[in-house]
Order: C-alpha cells, then sequence, then structure tokens
C-alpha cells in the first residue's frame, strides 16, 4: 500500500486528551480515530492489525472444533428479562424503538446463544458444542478512559461451550486454556491465567488470563516460581507470602490487565431458558456451559501497551500491519524513485504485505513517521544504497541497520 | 467439515412465519437463525456465504481505491444533531446511558466519517478519497418482514468518496457503478443501474441497483432494449410507453429489489461539518460526497430469491458454502465409509472447500438436505458406485448425475 494514498497520517504529536500509552501511540501514528469516549474508528492500518488478531484466535477456535457464527447484536428485552439481565447488569445499554419494543444492545451473547443452540440440540448425543462469534459489544461504562482498552463499543471473540457434565467441561477448560496461550504467545503476549471471581450470576470461580502492564485495572499476585496466579480482588494473601500451590515460591504483586476469560456458568443459563437433553437413561440433564471472550480490541490495545519505545510502535510480525516499510529518501532522484517503485512491485508480487513512503517529505519526517508506526523491517533506498549498490535494512525491534543485496530482502521474513 | 459435527441442521418443514422465499429456505436448511422480526444469526453455513459476498465487495472496492475502515455503530447524538438526522430520520433508533449522554444506532455513516475524513484531509492534493467499511447498521423499522431482505440489524458495505467537484464526483460514478456491476455478476445476479429519488436531504437523482424478483419492494420501468430503468417513484411514465433513451425499446413494469445505491450527496455533510480544503488559488472549497451502499446481508437474500427451485437452495459457485458435497450411502459398510473418509481428506488436503454427510441417516434423508443447502457438486458414495469402481457427481443447478472415475473429481471446479 503506498502511504500517500492512505487517508489517515500519522500526527506531530499525540493527542492531549489521551492518558494511556495505547490510545496516545494508535492515535498519533494513524492507526484508530477516537469517535468519543470509548469509541474508536479502525483507520486502515489499524484494521489490519485488528484482522491479524482475529484470525489468529479464529484459527485456534477452529482447532479446538468451535464453529463460527454471527449472532445480532441488537436483542429483544425478553431474553434479559428471562435471566435477570435486564435488571441487574449495570452496563447492559437499553432502548425501546418507535414500535415501543425494548431492546437491549448485547454486552455479552449468553441471552442469544443459549435459546438458538435449544433449537438444534436434539439429543445428549449433540453434546459437547462449542459455538463462537467475532463480534462487537455494547457497554454502558461510567468511564472508559483507557483508550481501546475499556471501551463503551469494542471487538469481541466469545465463545460457549455446552457440556452433558461438570466432568466433560473441565476437561475442556483445560484444552481452552492451551489454546487461549497459543494465542496470546502468538500476539507476543506473556499472559498467566488467574484465579478471580466467577461474578454477579456465580459462586464459582472464574479464569481471567492477565498480561502485566501498567495499563491495568487489576491488581495479581503471581509466584515467582509455578504459575499460579490470582487476583487481588478474591487473594486472601499478602504479597510475598508463600505460594500455595508449589509451596516453594514467593507471591508478588502487580497490575495487570485482563485479555481474556473464562466463566464456569454451571446450569444457570440452561436453566433460565429451560434447555434439556435426555440422558442416555432418559433424564432430564441441562447441561452445564461454559462462557470464553477475548476482547479483540483491547488485546490489540495490551499488544501496543507492551510493544513500544521512545519512538513508537514495535509491532510482532505476527500482528503488524505490514512486514516491510520501504522508505525512499530524496525521492525526487529518478534513480531512488524506479528503485524505490521496483522493490515495491517486486515484493508484492511475490505476495509480501508492504507499506511504500512514496511520499516527497524530509528524511528526517518519513523516518520518525516509520519508527512511530512500528513495521518489523524499515527498507531505506536512498542515493547512498544506490551508490553503494545494496539497500539498507532496519528492525525495528533492534539498533543497528544493516547494508544487504537487494535480492536478500525476499528471503526476510 | 463434517455435517455431523455443525450445530444447526437443516429442519423438515420451513418456518411458519415466514413468508419470503429467502428465509423460508435459509431458515430451514440451517443457513440462519431468527431472532425476533428483522434480526437473524447466522450460523456456521450462512456464514460462509456471508463472508464470500463480503470478500468479492472488498476485492472490487479495493480495485478502485477504497481505503477498508472499521466505524463504530454507537454514534453521539452530537453528530446527528448537526445534521439534522437526530429529528428527522425516523428510522434512527435512539438511546440515552446511565451517565445520562445520549447516543444514536448508526443506520449510515454520514455523521462519523466525514468529521473523521476532516481531521486528516489537509489539501485539494488530498483529494479524491474513498473510504469504505463492511459493518451492521441499524434501522428502527415499522414492519421487517422480508427474511434478510429488510431487516432492524444487517449487514451493509458503505462507501464514502470526496470530490473537488461535480465533474470528479460524475467520472468516479462511472468507475463505481462498473464496480457494481462486477459484484452482482459475480454473485449470479443480473442487477439493473435504477434512476430514483435521492432521499431526504437530496433534490438530486440517486442510482438504485435493481434485481427483479417479486420479493422486491419497489416498483421500476425498464426498457427492453437498452439498458435505461427508472424507479416508479420518480417515473412519469407508463407501461409500454417509448424508451426517452434510445427511443426504440418499450418501457416494461417490473417488482424488483434494491441490492445497492449510489447517492450524490453534494455538500450536504461538507457543509454541515463544515470540511473544506483551499483550491489552488486559495479559495475554500466543499467537497462534493458521495455514499455507495450494498446490503451484504440483504445480497445473500436476493440471491437466494434468484437461486433456488421445489427442492431446495441452488448456490452460485462463487458465494457457496462449500464447492463440495460428499454423501456417504449406507456408511455403516466400512469400504464405503473408509472411501468416504479418504475422498474428504483428498480435497481439503487439496484446498477445496467440503461438507461432508457422515451421520448415520438414511439415504433419501441425506439426499433431500443436500438437495436443501444446495452445494454445487454433490458426490455420492454408496456400496453400489464401489461396486462399479466410481463415483457418483452431480450438479445441484443440473439434473443428471454421472459416474466419474475418483481421480477426475479433482479436476472439478
Amino acid at each position: 500500500m503506498r502511504y500517500s494514498s492512505i487517508l489517515s497520517k500519522t500526527s506531530k504529536t499525540a493527542p492531549a486528551d489521551e492518558k494511556t500509552i495505547n490510545a496516545r501511540l494508535l492515535v498519533q501514528a494513524g492507526f484508530v480515530n477516537k469517535l468519543m469516549a470509548g469509541s474508536y474508528s479502525y483507520l486502515p492500518l489499524g484494521l489490519r492489525v485488528l484482522r491479524k488478531i482475529e484470525n489468529i484466535i479464529r484459527q485456534e477456535m477452529n482447532n479446538i472444533n468451535g464453529q463460527e457464527v454471527l449472532l445480532p447484536a441488537l436483542h429483544p428485552s425478553a431474553n434479559w428479562k428471562k435471566t435477570g439481565g435486564w435488571e441487574d447488569i449495570d452496563v447492559l445499554f437499553k432502548l425501546k424503538g418507535r414500535t415501543g419494543r425494548e431492546y437491549a444492545l448485547g454486552q455479552s451473547h449468553e441471552e442469544v446463544i443459549t435459546p438458538l443452540v435449544k433449537e438444534y440440540m436434539n439429543s445428549y448425543k449433540d453434546l459437547p458444542v462449542f459455538v463462537y462469534q467475532i463480534q462487537n459489544k455494547y457497554r454502558d461504562e461510567l468511564r472508559a478512559k483507557s483508550g481501546i482498552l475499556r471501551g463503551r463499543e469494542f471487538g469481541m471473540k466469545d465463545m460457549y461451550s455446552f457440556h452433558i457434565d461438570q466432568d466433560d467441561f473441565d476437561k475442556f477448560y483445560e484444552i481452552a486454556k492451551e489454546a487461549y496461550f497459543n494465542i496470546f504467545s502468538q500476539c507476543g503476549l506473556d499472559a498467566k491465567a488467574t484465579e478471580a471471581s466467577g461474578g454477579s450470576f456465580s459462586k464459582k470461580v472464574s479464569y481471567e488470563f492477565m498480561v502485566l502492564t501498567n495499563a491495568g485495572e487489576d491488581d495479581i499476585f503471581y509466584c515467582n516460581k509455578c504459575e499460579y496466579c490470582i487476583n487481588s480482588e478474591i487473594a486472601k494473601i499478602k504479597q510475598q507470602s508463600q505460594c500455595p500451590k508449589c509451596e516453594k515460591g514467593r507471591l508478588l504483586k502487580a497490575r495487570a490487565s485482563e485479555v481474556g476469560n473464562v466463566f464456569d456458568l454451571g446450569q444457570k443459563y440452561t436453566k433460565d431458558f429451560n434447555l434439556y437433553v435426555l440422558d442416555a437413561d432418559h433424564n432430564k440433564v441441562y447441561p452445564i456451559m461454559g462462557c470464553y471472550g477475548i476482547g479483540t480490541t483491547r488485546l490489540m490495545g495490551v499488544i501496543a501497551e507492551k510493544h513500544f519505545d521512545d519512538k513508537g510502535l514495535v509491532w510482532p510480525k505476527s500482528v503488524a500491519p505490514f512486514m516491510f516499510h520501504i522508505v525512499s529518501i530524496n525521492p525526487e532522484n529518478k534513480m531512488v524513485k524506479y528503485k524505490a517503485e521496483n522493490l515495491y512491485k517486486q515484493l508484492k508480487k511475490q505476495g509480501k504485505e508492504v507499506l511504500y513512503d512514496d511520499r516527497n517529505e524530509s528524511a528526517g519526517k518519513k523516518l520518525a513517521d516509520a519508527d512511530l508506526i512500528g513495521i518489523p523491517y524499515r527498507i531505506i533506498i536512498s542515493p547512498e544504497t544506490i551508490r553503494k549498490e545494496k539497500i539498507e535494512v532496519k528492525e525495528r525491534s533492534k539498533v543497528k541497520p544493516r547494508l544487504i543485496d537487494e535480492k536478500r530482502v525476499f528471503d526476510l521474513n
């Protein structure tokens, strides 16, 4: 893509009204644009990152037999009244149409998926069922001030599972946990599975996947020797106390941001919607239900919070908007222009993802923009590289550039 | 994909509360599920069709230099008050959050894209600009009874263009028209570009792309000799009158469904949001704006309305959920099962899209389901085909099956 053709350019300064690193960098670099507090537009560069994150998640959900669906965001109030959410969930957006019908905007989709699954489930042999979607959620947050970490409208992958018994859910939780760790590590994040409260409808423990960052809204205790981790909200322990799991390590306290969660919903929703199956002995069984969330836009925000330096974003290759960023220095020089155009076309022909800064801007401006945008490989073509019959390649995450033969660029990945 | 693993199976009968062909077939065949009037969930088969339609549109929009973005659906009321839409647009859903903030749900996105483009446009040299998104829209329809043709929540591709003058818009309209015809013909639809009213904010003509179908909600007059076509709402002509364009043909009246539209928005929104550029002579110019819509879910509905027979859906290959539908007859026969499993794996290995009906159901049930679902190539593996050392292939759109060597199936496309 030619940078000159992209609507959303970088800004000279970070927006004054944004406090978090993710919003400051993503807005300044032209990835997102704020419509209002808690609501952002995804611009060409930002949408490319979001789609890559979604595809990493989609692949892992498919691998554990998830079936992708797409549910409406506008829900009939009746479904929410049936579960008590209409009255009890304070972030639920409610509205009334001109026909007098009342609706809720989905803040989660148990109220839609449960009656839907009920229509197609005939026998215990249909269990287990794993259904997911990647779709926008709406939450009437009192404060939305963490950039794309906490929005009134945000992207989410939500999977729902239905099991014949608790044991089957427990086994699947381990499988889902593995998939979640795969997702986060592909996104360049080191997440901890953390015990937490089960929310308003459950006394059970839930599992949150937390990434250590000062931009987070939770405090966690984690063991310095094993994977034990617990949200401070439910922890009855102190900093530096002995780990209750390995009994060797010490618990350390840290600020963290939630990037995913798993709720054991028990039979709450299957009973509310009278979704049951007959087991092999013809007994009525209300399936155990699990819910597995990952905020896709939040995940993008957390990646930004963890992958940046004083010059800008430093995207992991897996989610970078492009792999290569060609910068032509002195593009009015015919040879520079010819070489840059040619390399752009050659790389594209090989299926590589390339951003090509073809603008007539100063070298300083173009290099600063490349650092701010944070694409993994910056390639410079200048009168000097042409004289040396090389091109200059610099990895965004490294300090030093190197001169290489042009043909060697095709081996970079 | 194994049909046994898909949640949403076919139903024996079409839903009693659905009157239109698209809803009756798509619900019965397990492509969509009705949540409430005007709101449908997209199930695994339906979502695959929708994604293919979206990708056809995306490719054509990229080809005409469209930049893909993703805008919020939840809008601040201030933007709609600025344009008059808050009071004047009766399908606008409005809501109030617990903080007292008022919001609208996007029924179109001029109110968001115009101020966004304003932030990045510095000079007349930045024009023209083409931005599009594929995203859900919300409209408070009084009646929503045409299945997925008219929803309270529906998928839409909406592109917005900004031009230095009317001439530039007019030229781009011809380019966009060509892209639209490419999209519709790839979707198996013969659309007519139709003159229509410009809507509530414009006295200009708009262009609707119409497909002849009794499920439509408009009447059009079209010439039997040339491409002239006009919506009956603005036509001052009669059935059988002479075509005003070619002056040779006769105008015929027909029922039609809109699959796309183009609005010449003039300077309405650029003036409302004070989006202007300075031209080469330093004069203030408010760009001319165009809006180009295609309802993605509606398009899926219209395809269903045009591609079916008395046994079910007959998907065009370009948008079919899968290309091959393997049906094993008597799967308890070990050889049948072995052959079917093997062919399924071989086709998948070659990157083919395959639905594999591996259920222990009767031949009659499985064949009826295959007809209802409407995948282009049905492949039967049965004791009989094994005895003949062949497989049976039938195109959904043709009458007769044929026996072919198994290896020849890899050449079908």
